[in-house]
């Protein structure tokens, strides 16, 4: 009987011991508690194209300028975007929200940028805003950047999207789909 | 007696299963660990305030330019800004800090932007930082960014922060309100 | 026997109150789960080192340009850079990876910079990518930022990074070195 219950002080020791002790200490399970798929629309200013623009370069290195995208594999060149949102790969699919932002090229020998952005919805399905950074090197076939954040439906949400390019036609519209896999929901 | 123990040990068992469970299956109550308000003041250059100014252009869209904020909503440009933090609402109140980063202006048909700045603190009340991004519909009353990190007094925080337009004069000078509810405080 | 039971259910009713409650009240142990020393460094584009640089001014104020680091402590100057990484401070050390987004200058009294960017990494020791923000008051000896995310390697890791210049050859280059603290490890 004594031993029984010696035992069981144990693991109650034990217990209370692990409960106790700093969450990042803890193993987390890398499952999401939310997974969503999204598709958003580039078209880049060109000088032409000013009625179906929803981006323009703002930056450029002292070798470029604002109408074309600069030499050197974009490097420097600096885009603001305001990209509707879909559900589908759907340049005219009804808009479920706005990715607004900029991103940066970043390399002189390939192609690869750097992003930082919103995904603001405005939909039934969603309110509130996601936001998304990091490092975009778009020649490879997925791309992992954070998110780190979001409001409303998203509150407090962080994650990872993996972006692929979806169809792109010359340098001047590209369409990205973005997976999410949220890891913190509240 | 031995049902008794039997019990315990069930018990025993729960608790030890709920504790090793992740972190991120656990509601999470949605009270804020702290709570603070406070404000900032943009004073944007155009040409002839140089002196006050504590913001400028520094990028801007093929038709735009550097001392006057562009057509279309000012779409594109880049604004860099170090603004003085208060307590209260008035811009000669003592600084607690700077408020340090950049926003884009980043729609063509209503005012709206996104930004990426940090609250720089050094007074005897607050030392450290907080890093702030999010896109800010600019036209609506209230608006929800991301407290996306934090470093000293505010060390890993995580949390929203509502911003405000408290006041503005024309294009110059515009004053936000930051409510900031911070749910991650270690 | 029956008050060592007792005794018993209470200690197991305390240690189940404690693992329900919500991970923010829970007081968070300070200490990181992962550490890492890296350097990395910048060669500012100056109009005479194109082979060489590894960044390059791409926004500036309207008293600016973009060959030479504007005057007022270069407030308003965008940088963009693709800088790389290596364990120790020696710029030919073989890099593990690159540093890529962008600085910028924001204060006229003094330098002072804000930054965001990546490490993103492609070596034998790290794969994933690393991703920063914060304020960089750069004539402190040591200055804090906040690692907002990660993947590959760094899935969803938060942290502080310490930034230091270890060295710097007028305004052409500069070495940083980032000791980062991690303490949230998936």
């Amino acid at each position: 009987m004594r031993r029984l219950i010696s035992a069981l002080f144990l693991l109650l020791l034990i217990t209370v011991g692990s409960s106790a002790s700093p969450t990042h200490w803890r193993k987390r399970v890398r499952e999401p508690c939310k997974k969503l798929v999204l598709y958003f629309h580039d078209i880049i200013y060109n000088g032409h194209n000013a009625k179906n623009a929803t981006s323009a370069i703002v930056g450029a290195p002292s070798w470029g300028n604002k109408t074309i995208l600069a030499g050197q594999n974009h490097f420097g060149d600096v885009v603001v975007f305001d990209d509707p949102i879909t559900l589908d790969n759907n340049l005219h699919s009804p808009p479920v929200g706005r990715a607004q932002g900029f991103y940066i090229y970043d390399k002189k020998e390939i192609f690869t940028s750097w992003l930082a952005f919103s995904f603001v919805f405005n939909s039934t399905q969603h309110k509130g805003s996601i936001n998304f950074a990091g490092a975009d090197p778009l020649m490879n076939k997925t791309r992992d950047i954070s998110v780190i954040g979001g409001t409303g439906d998203f509150f407090m949400t962080r994650g990872v999207a993996t972006l692929s390019t979806d169809a792109f036609e010359g340098e001047v519209y590209f369409r990205l789909r973005v997976d999410m896999n949220l890891y913190e929901c509240w």
